[in-house]
């Protein structure tokens, strides 16, 4: 079984974004369980993610790409990673630099900036779209 | 004033999602209203849009760029287009080329593939993230 754990700052509070969450998460439960890890600042998510053996950082510099590289890389990570991976969003103000320096990969999801709430949801549902690309189904056309 | 129109296909059912939009249409109703028209299906989307003297189509091989360049060029095509202006959200299949071949700009907002759900979100809140660029606020940092 794999499994994926999401370190973020500060809960979800948006009522729309648990509802959000909560349906991906419920699609992703057999397959890839979703754990969610908030911490109060940047110091304490710096404390909990080195604990990590390995975690990919959301920054703005990192590395773009499609969803079905995303899902071809995400099988390779966890490949190489014993089944489990980290990903590490930042709060309000991004990532400070000891995540994009200690990072296993930094990935951006678009020139874009979003509300770190709103990154929360696209990560989640790119992870379930990876899997859906993975087994080949039509959720991805 | 300024107007602008998003145009999609399928009605906003998911009830996290109608509530995630009202957040921003609220905030944007003082400067810049929204009006969704909502298409059953691409052509009645193409009898919908070719009325409108010119709009903006998400397409996947659009214009990928900063929050902070999308803010500026939002200003400029509202000046240019007369204080309004059209966005064209496809459905699960995209866009037929029809929108591509006819836009006044094709914007992507990301390499990544969105549901156009969340596509509906994500371009609401670069609306609303261009104004309080435009202003100088704090949103954006």
């Amino acid at each position: 079984m794999f499994r994926i754990k999401i370190f973020s700052i500060g809960k979800t509070k948006e009522s729309w974004l648990i509802d959000a969450l909560s349906e991906y998460e419920k699609r992703l439960r057999p397959i890839m369980p979703i754990e969610w890890i908030f911490a109060k600042n940047n110091e304490q998510l710096e404390q909990l993610v080195e604990k990590e053996p390995s975690f990919i950082a959301l920054t703005p510099t990192g590395k773009e790409m499609t969803s079905e590289v995303l899902s071809h890389n995400l099988y390779q990570w966890l490949e190489k990673c014993g089944s489990r991976l980290s990903f590490v969003i930042g709060g309000a103000e991004g990532l400070p630099p000891f995540f994009a320096n200690n990072a296993y990969q930094c990935l951006s999801l678009s020139k874009l900036t979003f509300t770190h709430q709103i990154a929360r949801l696209i990560l989640l549902e790119q992870i379930y779209r990876a899997t859906e690309i993975h087994k080949g189904s039509e959720y991805h056309k």
